[in-house]
């Protein structure tokens, strides 16, 4: 994995650049879609490709280890072959999940111990096994096991967490190491600075990870009940310390207001659920603001969804036809809107990444800003 | 519309032909995908039109009578445009439905009363109201009202039944000739067959409709709980009697190896819930039989579940994946589901119809029965 910076806004932190992975090239700054269950949900990989465009997807480490089980993907030819994605996929380590997901959780210097929220079995995940999970499921970009706190932290936990997971990148990477000697695979390995919503905590952890010499860093613990000027203030105080020539990831951002906001701050990729799990709940994002689907005023609007976009959903449907849909809870609902949800983030980073080759983001970004306070 | 009859086997009563509709032409014999809530569930009209080529859906007067209103829809330009669907549209009566899943029914000569499985709310179908919201649907082909008995059934409640059919037959027709003239509408009338499992019942109830002089006629009544023996000895015992020149349609059949059977007794249309239906609870018709996804057997099978089908799900994806999917609950399983199955029902259709073009049909006929021993 390889990233070449193409574009740098002079007034803001804004990045433009280049992924160049074994499965493609990915355009940053890149809003990168959930699939947890190696299924982005509703949407075939077709219509990830072909309407999306999308360049990279994310898949859930902890989702795949517990079901159908990373050896069984490893034997159907890894994660890309069993859900015929020939492009690229970035994989957690499986620690936010055991964090919101799983029961009885124990941490120890070792690693976590948890039980599975499918059979309540006990699963022990170490910085070593997650990276091995991740290489069996053969995924571009991977992410060392970390400690992610709930908000608030005190911080003394925050520093404690913040110290395991410096620990788990030295050892996660350690094994990485060796691991890619006897594979040859190709996959590159993120970091994640934790610190909780502490900036002495944030730098202190980001300057240890460099030691690392890591392909990409990874901005983890935001979106976890905190202010979202808190999320937007560590990501700030991060960015600056992390190398210029490597891609910043933060994880589980954000609404759609925010995402030029973190690319202000110097962040390259990003993913949520948001966009997809709003979809299936009737909440739609559109160039004239939100729609939720099911309100009465849709019932008989001929209109569709968004005129500003060129999506499928778009292209072909009524308002109408949408809400009756939703309101008759038909599958197709969730793949129309899911469709679009995810091609107004899209599109939206598109835009965001052109206004930066063009030298013109400050301006888009002030665009933004004043229509979102109107 | 206008039947044009291509080609009769000479030892069956096979018959290939082609159904001219103002929204294209459909070659029959034809299988119809069931779109109840105005989509077939889990498919896209492009899934529809470009994966299964389908030349003709149904849809269901008493579900979108109820939701989201045939008023509703006619504002929006009428289902085609609703749903974006350009090809035919079939539409039932809605007698069917009231039987099967509305509360408190009360018949009357003048109609049925009926309460919404919805909200419990009182409706009155009559056999004039039912084509007045088929006529608002804009449906190319709609059913007249019928009454369907349950199996099984006495001599005099079926002839009851079938009588009060046959008068529901003429009223609706007269309105129907009516409107059609203030309306202009193109839309053909199928008056529907009953008398439950009485020859004497079904040969009276024919040789009756004959006088209509409809364009096409519909046996119903069938698959409501009887041995399939009887179902297709109600249909031999009524095929004869209609007319050569006009299509027969076959109400709510059948399992795969019936649809030939059906067709050897000169039936040109048949719909069922069952390929979609059975898709999402993960039963998968392929060329070499049944396959229940959820077994462990197919855990570890990468191979594609029908290695004769050129639908995108087999083209595309293991076994293995499709029961991740369907173990997972993802929404994508219904949807490669479905367009497998249906896939298979209409490839078997064009297969049969290519057979009596050929002048082949018995012996595929036999083969097929052979098969089925085996």
């Amino acid at each position: 994995m390889r990233f070449e910076l193409q574009a740098e806004c002079p007034q803001t932190g804004a990045r433009a650049g280049l992924i160049h992975t074994a499965h493609g090239i990915i355009e940053t700054p890149v809003f990168m879609p959930v699939g947890t269950q190696a299924t982005v949900k509703g949407l075939s990989p077709r219509d990830l490709a072909d309407d999306l465009d999308a360049k990279i997807i994310l898949a859930n480490t902890y989702h795949l280890f517990l079901r159908p089980g990373h050896e069984s993907i490893q034997r159907l030819g890894g994660l890309h072959q069993f859900m015929n994605w020939p492009r690229a996929i970035l994989t957690d380590s499986g620690g936010f999940q055991v964090f919101s997901l799983s029961d009885l959780r124990k941490i120890t210097s070792q690693g976590v111990l948890f039980r599975s929220h499918l059979d309540g079995d006990a699963h022990l995940f170490t910085p070593e096994s997650t990276v091995d999970v991740q290489l069996a499921l053969g995924s571009d970009i991977m992410m060392v096991l970390d400690e992610c706190l709930a908000y608030p932290a005190s911080h003394e936990a925050a520093n404690q967490a913040m110290r395991r997971t410096l620990e788990w990148a030295q050892a996660g990477y350690q094994h990485y190491r060796c691991r890619l000697e006897q594979t040859g695979s190709t996959a590159a390995l993120f970091p994640i600075v934790q610190g909780s919503m502490f900036p002495d905590l944030r730098k202190a952890c980001a300057t240890e990870l460099l030691e690392l010499d890591a392909p990409g860093y990874a901005i983890g613990g935001l979106s976890v009940g905190e202010p979202r000027t808190l999320s937007l203030e560590m990501t700030e105080v991060t960015t600056p310390l992390l190398p210029k020539n490597r891609p910043r990831y933060v994880m589980g951002v954000g609404m759609p207001e925010e995402l030029p906001e973190y690319v202000a701050r110097g962040v390259d990729m990003m993913d949520c659920v948001l966009p997809s799990r709003n979809a299936r709940n009737g909440c739609l994002f559109t160039s004239t603001g939100r729609v939720i689907i099911k309100q009465a005023r849709y019932r008989d609007d001929s209109a569709p969804l968004d005129a500003n976009c060129a999506c499928y959903t778009c292209r072909t449907f009524s308002r109408a036809y949408l809400r009756h849909l939703f309101q008759a809870s038909e599958i197709l609902f969730s793949t129309l809107a899911t469709l679009h949800n995810l091609k107004y983030y899209l599109d939206m980073m598109r835009q965001i990444r052109q206004s930066i080759l063009l030298g013109r983001f400050p301006a888009y970004l002030d665009g933004l800003r004043r229509a979102a306070l109107e």
